[in-house]
């Protein structure tokens, strides 16, 4: 009974932890759908769903809001010793990223109600969809990494950003082809080309989740290397 | 002397502190400088300049991870009451604006490298350069506004956060006029917009240190109306 159990007034220092942990669970489901609900609002130019991805976004700014007063709060009542300030401060800088996968997904939808015809190659959409699954598959990973503590995992989900990269890349020169090829494309364009961008972040957020999954697990820092290897080229 | 200072062995608390928000000041310089680099490598095609600015971010995001650990060691061992506390975790948000602000500029440089001459008109780019100087003023306002915890001062950053909003839609429009005209364009202009794009987001930045001036100034947190204000339509 989740309900009931995150009304209930949490006494002990465990309790309190995991209903930190939860809450950043929460939040992390509902940036989820959040990236889910503005990807569909493009693909499908669905501009109530976009309206209301756009409106979600104030609960999400509020769960961040609250995450944040509650581990400071945790840390000024309970004074955490090393370990447990570490993962409390780590849960600050999750929300912060999921905060800001949010605000991605709230300018994709935006977005989505400025499009007025989806008037590319549908392999184009295709495209676009096939890299917000592997996107949403990366954020789903890199969430369960940090609720598991899983080092490993967190490993895999830095290289499989590789991946988003080079989509995005195909992506960005799709778009620059259908730009050159007829001015009218033009704004639709330029509205996917700052889409496909916005997504492309979510990746990166997801990769900073998955780096404070792995500090988590093994107390070293994993984002210097990755972060090296990830962004020596212009990603476009 | 700072140089001095900076390397004691400090002791006190109200030294840790006074040398926190020295290094958030330290960090809010080279920031500032790295987005001053990165838009005069753009408008001037300095090449070497462009690397440089790349190179530096490597510092930037060091200041942030060592703020970020003289802050939680800080909590761990002196065990700060509210005020302070608050304070300290406040400096941890306002480093990790100031990394993004330093990827900004490093994402500006990057673009820099592509771009292979500057053939619009010159007053487009004026307008860039503007928008610009007006940025790097929000940013320095902000930081101001921070290390004097000055609520009115902050204030009046946000509410100029407009100004460079309106500024980037007319840049936004021209550009997509100059790919419309010549397809020649296109390349160079998406550059461009990206550019334009992450100099936008270098002003909500600044709007964010702006807020974190408020609230420890105030207490009470500017966010909510202000953000709705800014946001209510997309901006381009």
């Amino acid at each position: 009974m989740p309900t009931l159990q995150s009304e209930h007034i949490v006494s002990s220092y465990e309790d309190e932890l995991t209903q930190l942990a939860r809450s950043i669970s929460e939040m992390g489901g509902e940036v989820e759908a959040a990236v889910l609900n503005a990807t569909t609002a493009l693909l499908k130019l669905d501009h109530n769903l976009a309206r209301q991805t756009v409106a979600a976004d104030k609960r999400i700014d509020e769960m961040q809001r609250k995450i944040d007063e509650t581990a400071v709060s945790m840390i000024a009542r309970r004074q955490p010793m090393a370990t447990d300030l570490r993962s409390i401060i780590t849960s600050i800088h999750v929300a912060n990223d999921l905060e800001r996968v949010g605000d991605m997904a709230k300018q994709v939808s935006r977005r989505a109600l400025q499009i007025e015809g989806l008037s590319l190659a549908p392999k184009f959409y295709n495209g676009l969809k096939h890299m917000t699954d592997l996107i949403l598959a990366q954020l789903k990973a890199a969430l369960d990494a940090y609720s598991t503590r899983n080092g490993a995992a967190a490993i895999a989900v830095c290289n499989r950003d590789d991946e988003i990269d080079a989509l995005y890349t195909s992506i960005f020169r799709e778009l620059l082809t259908y730009m050159m090829e007829d001015p009218r494309n033009i704004t639709q364009c330029t509205h996917l080309l700052f889409c496909a961008k916005n997504l492309e972040r979510v990746g990166d957020h997801a990769t900073n989740i998955a780096e404070a999954a792995f500090y988590l697990d093994t107390g070293r820092y994993l984002s210097g290397d990755v972060e090296d290897l990830h962004r020596t080229q212009v990603r476009e």
